[in-house]
């Protein structure tokens, strides 16, 4: 059997969520670097892979997939070894997961996308970086936390929806929250300073997939280190062409 | 056995998939009726439903769910009733449908409802009309419109990914392409027109789901014929209140 191949740049955050499960659930995969920074999504080779141009990508033998979501559902399916509770064989939990994974789309992964495009890349894509649209952004990630914690994380729940294991939801959705890490710890904590649930809840996330999450989280806290150290015109964040496609990120 | 409770304003795109996927497949269902325009989605009744505040949402005894796409999923699962295309057990072929249904919420959904809100909604709800929000969403459509030709309507596909009956994503797309209508002919030519692929697929999710599809229909064809005859002022467009949510519509 060929492995899968996870075509993916870790500086994405649905890039690691794939990555992440793959190696928790000990799916044999390949990660084929697809570097964003290169345009190397932008290539006619990757667009035979990923029409849309975005990672992350998936080919199993001959079978290629794209979207982060049906990607996860895809390998918890199909991947006997890959234990009931990532993706419920129960259909009400498996709905309610549904209507999370949904939901994500629309709110954290809309608001955290755009805020880290018009704030930290930026100067990167040749965008102006729009006051109005940061503004709405980070307005729909403090709704989004509030949301979280509100209905997904009522009482002393450990996961989502108050499961006492993690789902793919899980995962998503806090990969997605650890990019807020590349604005800087003033701006992270500003959005999670006031979500001690939150807080707790990505800790268990991390520990129950860990030390896979850590060490595919090594290159964003690289770069955030480097954007640090170096202010804006770090070199990690600088690109030869221009980053033309970069909603994934 | 109780009927699923379908909570649902017909002049939103998702809530009208749910509808005619109930009918079409025989789903024994009462809708009950969230008038956006009214704010009922705002009511705390509702927000017990649907902690979101939108439509669509349903109610199967004990079990509560929101996000369309979960729903249709759910119905699909449930109810054996419901024939295997629209939601394929073969896992190869069902992945294929959760990439275009997690595509669609940052692309086709994301473009059709922001030009909708800043066009036609914009002056009900008292926002102002930006400009550049109109020109990104407006391309935003014309590119999905060519993805979902190119990628997912190839050769001589009847339906996405080229199956010979409809699937869930072929009734969500479809609904959401429809809410163009509201925008008048002139508009929805100008993206359609060069779309003949999309033009004779939509006619065939259709007729797959006649007569459903055009009574489910009826209320946006009454809104746009308003809105045509008595200008951007129509009563039908009015609210007694202010539309706050209306992210779905």
């Amino acid at each position: 059997m060929q492995p899968v191949k996870v075509y993916a740049d870790r500086r994405s955050q649905p890039s690691r969520a794939v990555i992440i499960f793959c190696r928790v659930n000990q799916i044999d995969f390949e990660e084929v670097t697809v570097d964003l920074f290169k345009s190397q999504h932008l290539t006619p080779e990757f667009k035979k892979i990923n029409p849309m141009g975005q990672v992350p990508a998936i080919v199993d033998g001959r079978f290629k997939l794209f979207e982060s979501h049906a990607i996860l559902r895809y390998l918890a399916s199909v991947f006997p070894g890959v234990a009931d509770h990532w993706y419920p064989s129960d259909l009400f939990t498996r709905a309610k997961i549904e209507s999370i994974l949904d939901w994500h789309h629309s709110n954290l992964r809309r608001g955290a996308a755009t805020l880290v495009m018009h704030t930290a890349l930026a100067p990167f894509l040749g965008l102006t970086t729009s006051h109005e649209a940061v503004k709405q952004a980070e307005k729909l990630v403090m709704q989004s936390l509030g949301v979280i914690e509100s209905v997904w994380l009522k009482g002393d729940a450990k996961f989502l929806l108050g499961i006492p294991q993690p789902s793919i939801a899980d995962l998503s959705l806090v990969c997605e929250i650890m990019q807020l890490e590349i604005l800087g710890d003033e701006v992270r904590d500003r959005f999670l300073g006031a979500h001690e649930r939150i807080l707790v809840w990505m800790d268990k996330v991390k520990k129950a997939t860990s030390p896979h999450f850590e060490e595919a989280h090594e290159l964003l806290f690289q770069v955030k280190k480097a954007r640090m150290v170096q202010g804006s015109s770090s070199k990690a964040f600088e690109s030869s062409t221009k980053l033309k496609t970069a909603s994934k990120l």
